[in-house]
């Protein structure tokens, strides 16, 4: 049993901090995760605060650990397919798409936002995984013409309510009709950037791709300066606020051997795009026979929940027996309720059976629900 | 200026413990790194005591973030081979080697021991990169007959100058015999092991490779009761051992655009090896035309260096212009002397210059050695 854990961790060259890590220990930054081999923000010390000013006003994220990898060339469009799960025959330029990258059992290894900057030229907007590496043996070894590798590109997201208003402020009114997941090239101040409609979390709000990483603290500066008046202030990819919403976690809520139907990702893989892509094959056969587990939200009996992550992901069962496994639990500040994310066998979210959670708390019993909550 | 640091890092299911952590946390674990998206120890509380038992003594080591990739197969041979810069014709069933895993243009992505367990199967023993991603996208795409994955294997580290006497004891006199990075698969009171003679350290001593997650702590205590009389404790991948006998730790003293011969790896990389493998063309280039830095040892000219590693990676110079990146600096206990690591251009190495380098106690001026110190 688990009686305490230790406290200090060991940074090392090996270890990368974003553009933005000098103005988040300036704003106080107290806590953080290693993300994609980068230090990532989690905290400054409120997370209180923080869950209002997202739900309310807007918060400034650095999430430079969410990294790009950049296919350039003659092939780049048939390259980003062949890794997508996602018909991509219709997206045009300065579109993005949220797509499962899988392997070539149907395994979901991503689920980056796809960005096409131009016909020859794609960001894949990752997750926490060394997808360079992938791609870059994908396409070396189907011998693509293209050059893959991780450009300089550190995101900023700016979330919430008031997100929009301060965006179009900086950037202009026109800024307002950009569609979820659309982005624009554009600069501010002479920072070139990306402006990208996104983020991970349901409150609205947008990413600044900071395309020179030596302009950080200054695109950090400018949008708190001009953020005050609309209450800006720090936070970070919210614990509660996605759980609330739905948003998956990748590798926190799936396993190395979930497929894109087992995270809630069903509407976006399409097994029947006439383009070839890693998969297909695989994920043709899941949707035959249906998924085994499915992604789901659970409503559990107890008002004992953390704000932060659990650590590990715990059974769920039925009758003592396992049927799937929790990777999040949380109380809800706007729901009133404790709620958590769960992974679990389709049969037994199809039959509506209640089911037995553990938390650091104890046992409790839940009702799965659909996501997302909120 | 960075004036302080956060010290609270967030845990989440996506970051894995091994089956080592609930002993090490008894232990009274106190300080750990994230390593392959996994915690991994790096002291006990006290660093001066971890550094003695390992020069004198024996310590035991969680090193369980050292994942495994395996490939198993028909055509395990060839895949193995085709990903290792090294030529394996010679290799036998319980031999080891230290390989360097290249991208298609030569640059380092991994630099594991490669153990071969039978003519169809081998392991990858990793440092902190997505390798699994690589080797499958490789053998999928090559068509290789393969299964490629990450088994259930976690090696627990037993080195110091008393730790053959440790692994004798427990597993028969015959181990005395196995050579450098030689293995054998046996067992310790029913746990399944692979045993073999490794470790990242030059202090002597071996790895064990535990083949059944669930028995971490049974293992971890059964060497510890029975390393008692040899003055065992508990340490981790020791910074200021690994900086005196020139230990390459990828990615730290490495970068992304980093080749086997700027790592010191040239004597461990075939470029005449007849069978290909992957870089192979890019790494004739480099040594027909030399490589452009050298890793190299400094002994700088200051007393003043801490016993943690540097955050990052800080620039060498000579009359103010940038000749290289130093990696680490370290007071060496030993040695009486502070001394580092550092990729330095070849012209500046060869000529004999002095430089000048930057850590969080100032500049100094530094000599360039060969490696390793001790």
């Amino acid at each position: 049993m688990v009686v305490s854990t230790p406290t200090h961790v060991t940074l090392s060259p090996r270890i990368r901090t974003s553009p933005f890590y000098e103005a988040t220990i300036a704003a106080g930054l107290t806590d953080y995760t290693i993300y994609n081999k980068m230090v990532m923000p989690t905290s400054y010390g409120d997370l209180e605060a923080e869950y209002q000013r997202l739900i309310e006003a807007v918060a400034i994220w650095d999430v430079g650990a969410e990294r790009q990898v950049e296919i350039d060339g003659p092939d780049a469009g048939v390259c980003a397919q062949y890794l997508s799960a996602r018909d991509l025959s219709k997206m045009v330029v300065g579109q993005g798409k949220y797509v499962a990258m899988c392997d070539h059992e149907g395994r979901i290894l991503n689920d980056p936002v796809l960005m096409k900057l131009s016909e020859n030229r794609y960001w894949f907007s990752l997750a926490d995984h060394d997808m360079l590496l992938w791609c870059k043996a994908v396409a070396a070894e189907k011998g693509f013409d293209v050059r893959v590798h991780e450009p300089d590109v550190s995101p900023l997201a700016v979330q919430g309510p008031r997100a929009e208003d301060l965006i179009a402020e900086l950037f202009g009114e026109h800024i307002r009709k950009l569609k979820y997941f659309w982005f624009t090239e554009t600069e501010l101040d002479g920072i070139p950037l990306v402006l990208c409609r996104s983020g991970w979390s349901k409150q609205g709000g947008f990413e600044l791709f900071l395309r020179d990483g030596s302009r950080g603290t200054d695109l950090w500066n400018t949008v708190v300066a001009a953020g005050e008046k609309y209450g800006i202030g720090p936070g970070a990819p919210n614990h509660r606020e996605r759980v609330e919403s739905g948003l998956l976690s990748w590798g926190g809520d799936t396993t190395y051997d979930t497929n894109p139907f087992e995270a809630g990702m069903g509407r976006y893989t399409d097994v029947d795009c006439e383009a070839d892509f890693i998969g297909k094959e695989a994920l043709q056969k899941v949707v035959a026979q249906g998924a085994d587990r499915l992604f789901v939200g659970l409503v559990v009996d107890t008002d004992a929940a953390d704000v932060w992550p659990l650590a590990a992901r715990t059974p769920v069962t039925v009758d003592g027996e396992e049927v799937g496994t929790m990777s999040a639990i949380i109380f809800s500040p706007r729901l009133q309720r404790t709620i958590g994310l769960a992974q679990i066998k389709r049969e037994v979210v199809e039959s509506g059976t209640a089911v037995v959670v553990e938390s650091p708390h104890g046992h409790s019993s839940a009702t799965i629900t659909e996501l997302p909550f909120l």
